[in-house]
């Protein structure tokens, strides 16, 4: 028990998996260069493009699939404190930028969809109650922010005791900065939580041939 | 509504502020070397001493105090997904580093004192119970670590539409790296959230001057 | 402080006022006679009907009106232990009375809609994204089951702090007994909750005068 | 799927169970008469007694008891809106009454204890984190107001998914009434849900042996 314990990580995949997709909606897709608010990542379309790679893997294996949408009501009644800094408005319902992106995803009918208005996509969200009726022990994120909605839906989801891994290379963020300080972040709270897109594609594969 | 609409941050205090001390416990006045695991920051122990200053300003004026401590279960039940990464055990009940602060701080046995199993604040406590109680719009944080219980605080204060304030010289974190990231982060969300000792003792001052 | 002080009711509206409408759905206004397994109220549609009186005054007053629909994913995944006592599935997205009753209740585009799948408006939605953001002090409900989502949204409204009032003519519950407890349950919990549809067509009505 | 399916109650404990003591406090055990706002159940402390052959049984077969106290902080600043309706000033801190009913139960040094600001006892306390945890799916009620701190609490579980059991003469309302009432709706909920303790006696001395 002494902090020089060596840090062993738990497997990739503990349980019942599912795929969080955060935030990658039709809008994810046009290229933003960098504005006086936000940096962003240059190659950030090619991060959500790869995502969905992801996407296709889990699908293969039966593993369930939650595709998260930010909205907000364009009233802007629930933008809460999210103006009051970096961000500027966003994802107001009836944007076509704020739609799921559904051709570039491969999203079916009957896929999980969920619509938040806060950063973490359990903030007030059915998302606890979907896990639950899912049997979910770990969730895997891919989407954007990678230092705000993937990290913050993290440690919420890292506090409800959820084994949490986050594709590196399928997210994207506010800037390269804090990007990287985000998966560091992740890290910290999950040994082994940082994940290559090959690496989940590959387990996907494995957990397909047994079923 | 563009993105390179210039930001314009918030006065520092809007309505009733509280001042949130984050995990400031007795064992947080006893130096920590790096470990293996956690490299901890050398100036970690002035920077919660500084904290004293901004309790006894808010104090003096009649600021609302909350004393946060981070306690687990002896049968370490409670510790969720904590051990899965860079920390290993710590804040047992009835472990003496895990007391609060009580000499150190100018603790009172009236001062509202609230107990957390996990990083942020707000989860599984009644802080919000509190804060609405007390008419809180601005909370005030100082405490440890900036990049886990504070960040992840301010997070949840944040969507829960506080406005938040973060005293950089106040916090201190698992790391530099780890602690500045966090202060961009908290920024990020809020501009004008970073603020220093004196700039709240100054505040705090105004405030009594008022009353 | 003596349990034999006398009970003074709040006044019926305390600050900005709410009019939520829980599950009033499209399946709300078929007739549903006495089952097995619920006995319902003969006059259930009458008082939905009613309903829609108050909700013409809220709009007239310009008092914000939030409909909650209950909806289940049609896997069947989120209904936790709803089938394990007297309902049997319900409200499966898809089915035509799982609609939102936009024509009886004369519903228009831009008003507050939530999509809930457990009793209370409260668990798992954006309810208090949404009341915070519209400054909401007040809760007025019309709705069913007065014994289950209008009251299980009501105990959470008081846990949280709101004014709530119930309109008891325009609830229906899965039985008259239980109706009847359900209202005295909330009015044990807020003297003066129990208000009629009159009541508050008046107190709206006055609102709008002042506006 | 019809309504007028026959209900089949669950088993009476699904996978690990924890029994819960509501606000069973050193008041519970000081009878107290009808007053002007409150009748109460003449038998209650009869009742509260009675929950003591539980605790001491589920202590025989090893199954966690989570005891709950309900107090409010000398300010009254957490009082919320308790004192609109029937009740009036109760469980401060630091009143004897409030404290835990430690002889009374048989409490130990090392039982699970958690204290909370409102009826629910998920509400504001770290219920959930303890509960998962513990692995618990089916957790088991005893204690006080049925129709209150029960119920609500009941209903809590029930929408986080728990199996949920009311042991029905081990918890005393705030009328004969109000206790029938709330033990129908819990039934309601979960078929099977009411139980005598005799039969929660005898399960666990079932559970003992097993083990």
């Amino acid at each position: 028990m002494s902090g020089a314990k060596q840090i062993v990580a738990k497997p990739m995949i503990v349980g019942q998996p599912a795929l969080i997709v955060v935030d990658i909606q039709k809008g994810s897709f046009v290229p933003r260069p960098p504005s006086s608010r936000l940096e962003f990542m240059p190659d950030a379309v090619e991060r959500y493009t790869r995502a969905r790679t992801v996407v296709d893997a889990a699908r293969e294996a039966g593993i369930p699939i939650i595709f998260v949408q930010e909205a907000h009501r364009r009233t802007m009644v629930d933008f809460g404190r999210e103006l009051d800094g970096s961000e500027s408005v966003h994802c107001l319902e009836g944007q076509s930028g704020t739609d799921f992106a559904v051709e570039e995803l491969g999203m079916l009918e009957d896929d999980y969809r969920i619509t938040k208005r806060r950063y973490s996509v359990f903030f007030g969200t059915d998302m606890e109650i979907l896990l639950k009726g899912l049997g979910v022990q770990t969730v895997i994120m891919v989407g954007g922010f990678t230092d705000v909605c993937v990290h913050y839906s993290f440690v919420d989801g890292h506090q409800m005791d959820y084994y949490c891994r986050v594709v590196e290379d399928c997210v994207s963020g506010s800037s390269y900065r804090a990007h990287d300080a985000a998966l560091e972040a992740m890290e910290y709270l999950q040994a082994g939580a940082r994940r290559s897109a090959q690496d989940m594609v590959d387990a996907f594969a494995a957990i397909r041939q047994q079923a």
